[in-house]
């Protein structure tokens, strides 16, 4: 892994969450961005190198969904960067992590990501993702 | 606030969590460090500039305890740096947010922290934290 790329933070309201964001982090959001596949609205915020990613829910259906009526609104996943995400995923899934995607799919900011299941990361949701350009 | 100095994770046993964040991260963790004050036991891995914490109880009334008890082991909180705690923190106190520490207390890490209650951030459980050195 070569460094965190962002933290998501799973959310009710993107536009209430944006605005108290903006108060607790001292500066506004420079995106939002659907990804409809995953039935997700997110918006992006930049402090020091480090990406927080707001998630809302644009169905009932939705991963976000789920996670806010089991856990309420909070962190929901951390996000790493690999160089190569295929490669990097299978080594993953030979070294006794469960993957919750066999296979890298479409993210939001133009990458590939991935889900370890948090059963076998201590808790902890984490994504793997790779810049689409970068590949 | 300056960058995320740290993203703390909650954790039932230390040593184990140390060898499963090893094979995650790809690095070992570079120190342990007791706060007897807070009943915690931490340990550090850096990636990229950002540090892990693991934190694992020392006694049944921890913070750390409780937390696992209500959500299970997982994300605990996110630690923003901080140039002038005390003045950062009254600032937040007049802007709403839900404090805590009323008082910056001493953390691991040779800091002086002191959290804002996940009540006024959107569940997300909010540490600010400064260098004991660089006041």
């Amino acid at each position: 892994m070569e460094k965190l790329e962002h933290i998501g933070i799973a959310v009710k309201n993107l536009e209430e969450a944006n605005a108290l964001f903006a108060r607790l982090l001292g500066r506004k959001h420079y995106k939002i961005e659907e990804v409809e596949s995953e039935g997700v609205r997110t918006s992006f915020f930049e402090v020091g190198g480090v990406k927080i990613e707001l998630l809302e829910a644009t169905r009932p259906d939705s991963p976000i969904a789920k996670f806010i009526e089991k856990k309420g609104e909070g962190i929901h996943h951390l996000a790493f960067e690999v160089l190569e995400i295929d490669k990097t995923l299978n080594q993953y899934r030979d070294n006794g992590f469960e993957l919750i995607n066999l296979q890298p799919k479409a993210g939001a900011d133009n990458k590939r990501i991935a889900f370890l299941h948090p059963k076998s990361t201590q808790g902890v949701l984490v994504e793997l993702c790779q810049e689409k350009s970068k590949e």
